[in-house]
């Protein structure tokens, strides 16, 4: 018998059509269907779906609701999938910070850690905050690490996403070949994926945020880079190396040789990253809001300008500015539909989006249609968290 | 009978076994071929491919060569397809050149015309230069320009190639709605078909010169403007106006406002297009080299350049040392498999292409692929003619 031929049956059958009916129940809004939803939405008979969900049940990936039906008749009966049989996690590490948010198989979220690293942290000791952050994750939502199906990480440079390696990252010179993700993988035992930070900020944008089919998001943070949707796929280029916008010098004299790219900041970040936010205000402003402005938080520097104070307003025009150049040099060679600007500084709010736009207008040939991204600084980690769904989906259909 | 049915039969077998041969025939080397090396290429039967060469000869696509087999036996006929059968025309037109070549049906060179437009040239007196460069080159192929078959047409700017319209022509202000397709059509009666000149550069690239799947081709002349082609497509942009190199702006202090952008050269084109190299040249170079730079034509700095002379070198290398910083931005974003430059300063050879290489080093990442054009200037016009042969296929099945 060829082995194409050997699996199929009334066994297989069974599963293609569980599957089915629990695809079509997640679907649904929050996850809960009647059999008849089911019967419409797959196709198949209601014999079918029931013979389905007595499998999902089994499996105990369904179950059913209490029904409150006062309707006269055979009672609407109303299932359920149980998100809550797994979990997984997001994680989103960088120099300056580590969040991990623990998940529900419906991506809803059970708990979220967050640690500041020190200065000048070496790699291993971030893998250690990983580890320990995860571990708090876990116990907040009441599991064990041990128990989580997937996690998904993001991390900045480049990384070789399928061989799950970090190629390069010029910004954490040490961190090329930290063994953070088979760390994960023998302490947790279950599958753990690693991609650039910025590509899982646009997988975020596709999947809870305002993606179009040809996008360009670019993460406004400590650093900067950008994610390319081309045809509603992710561009990464010929060596994972796309959308390093943070190293495009615009700020040495053209006729001057630019420094060596290598390590640290690139020369787009140097002029208009957080850091260099930072610095100016700390520059320009009176004590009071450099006061407020000491822990490195660069809210207050927009609610000032928002609120009217030249000075702020003045950091916050500069700074637009060159943004506004570096962004227009990418618009003009990609040609995006939208643009989503996302990462801390995004979160400036309109103040900042409105000052880079206006700038942005005098520099292209084709008006572009720009907004801040709407999932605020989580943009990496919700990508992370995709990435972990979708490895835990293998896990999920074994059990039918 | 479903419409999808009505079509079928013996008749129609025939045209696809037909177009089968056909379509081997000319894949093959200088396109004539041995019945059994049809047999081969197609998978028909010989008496298959007998009855379909039989189809071509009778229609006069195909002839048959005498053959000059000393061998015993059956003599082994060798067939040919019958490119003379007609003739396309790809037109370049700029504001600063007009070029037409005809070419048979496989593509083969039967004339080319060259036209140099006066300064500050008019649209409509662009239109009557292409008119007449049509005519000459016609004649000098021996054929009526109404014979042609097809047309294809490159122009700078902007273009809706799907409309056959120019959006948008920055460097030609009034060539945009300039009748020249419509006058083409009206005069020829046959298709013609418009696209961006660089766009049509990476189409020529793709087919004579040494395209790879994932490519950034800049054109490097006049203008500066780049085509990109992504997983073996070319990429266009949301708005047709991906790839503008010539506009991105690395001339404007960062903290300064850059001038609005319009009509005329890009603020990159201003730095290293061929007029800037040009008055480069005459500003650094002895009066020796500025009386052969007269007439406009780079190729005696470049000469000058190789053999050793400090101030032609001083050109080379600052013009390569700006382009470089363009470029690397563009592949900072993009991050290609090659980058291949074409357009008239590409003509310049190694000296150029080496030292812009040399400069990219720093600039960059990823290393990167980078070489020159092998097409020299004739890569639009190439384009163009490949983009006339795809629409002169319609009228070759017809035939059969």
């Amino acid at each position: 018998m060829p082995t194409g031929m050997a699996a199929t049956g009334p066994h297989v059958l069974r599963k293609i059509n569980a599957a089915a009916v629990l695809g079509a129940l997640r679907d649904a809004d929050d996850q809960t269907a009647r059999v008849s939803d089911l019967v419409l939405a797959t196709g198949l008979s209601r014999p079918a779906v029931t013979r389905a969900l007595a499998t999902l049940g089994d499996a105990r990936v369904v179950e059913s609701l209490a029904t409150t039906s006062a309707q006269v008749g055979r009672p609407a009966v109303r299932v359920r999938f149980r998100a809550e049989l797994g979990h997984v996690a997001g994680v989103d590490v960088g120099s300056h910070r580590v969040q991990v948010t623990i998940t529900d198989l419906a991506g809803t979220v059970c708990a979220a850690r967050r640690k500041v690293p020190p200065p000048n942290v070496s790699g291993i000791r971030l893998v250690e905050l990983v580890l320990v952050a995860l571990s708090d994750a876990a116990a907040d939502a009441g599991i064990d690490p041990a128990e989580l199906w997937a996690v998904g990480v993001g991390t900045p440079g480049i990384v070789n996403h399928q061989r799950g390696e970090v190629v390069l990252a010029p910004s954490m010179p040490d961190w090329k070949g930290v063994p953070l993700v088979d760390e994960l993988r023998a302490w947790l035992g279950c599958p753990v994926l690693i991609d650039n930070d910025v590509n899982l900020a646009v997988v975020a944008e596709r999947w809870r945020g305002e993606a179009s089919d040809n996008l360009l998001f670019v993460h406004w943070g400590e650093r900067i880079g950008s994610g390319i949707v081309i045809d509603g796929k992710p561009y990464r280029g010929a060596s994972s190396a796309a959308g390093e916008l943070g190293f495009i010098d615009l700020a040495t004299p053209i006729d001057e040789e630019p420094p060596q790219l290598g390590d640290g900041l690139g020369a787009f970040e140097r002029l208009v990253a957080a850091g260099a936010i930072h610095a100016m205000a700390m520059d320009r402003c009176d004590d009071g809001l450099r006061e407020r402005l000491a822990d490195g938080d660069l809210a207050p520097l927009f609610e000032e300008a928002a609120a009217g104070s030249a000075a702020a307003m003045s950091v916050v025009d500069t700074i637009a500015a060159r943004f506004a150049r570096g962004l227009a040099t990418q618009i003009l060679i990609l040609d995006p539909q939208r643009v989503i600007v996302g990462g801390g500084v995004s979160r400036a709010g309109d103040t900042l989006i409105d000052a880079v736009r206006a700038h942005l207008r005098r520099l292209l040939l084709v008006p572009v249609d720009l907004r801040a991204s709407t999932l605020r600084e989580n943009g990496v980690v919700l990508g992370a968290i995709r990435m972990a769904l979708d490895a835990a989906e293998e896990r999920l259909s074994a059990l039918l």
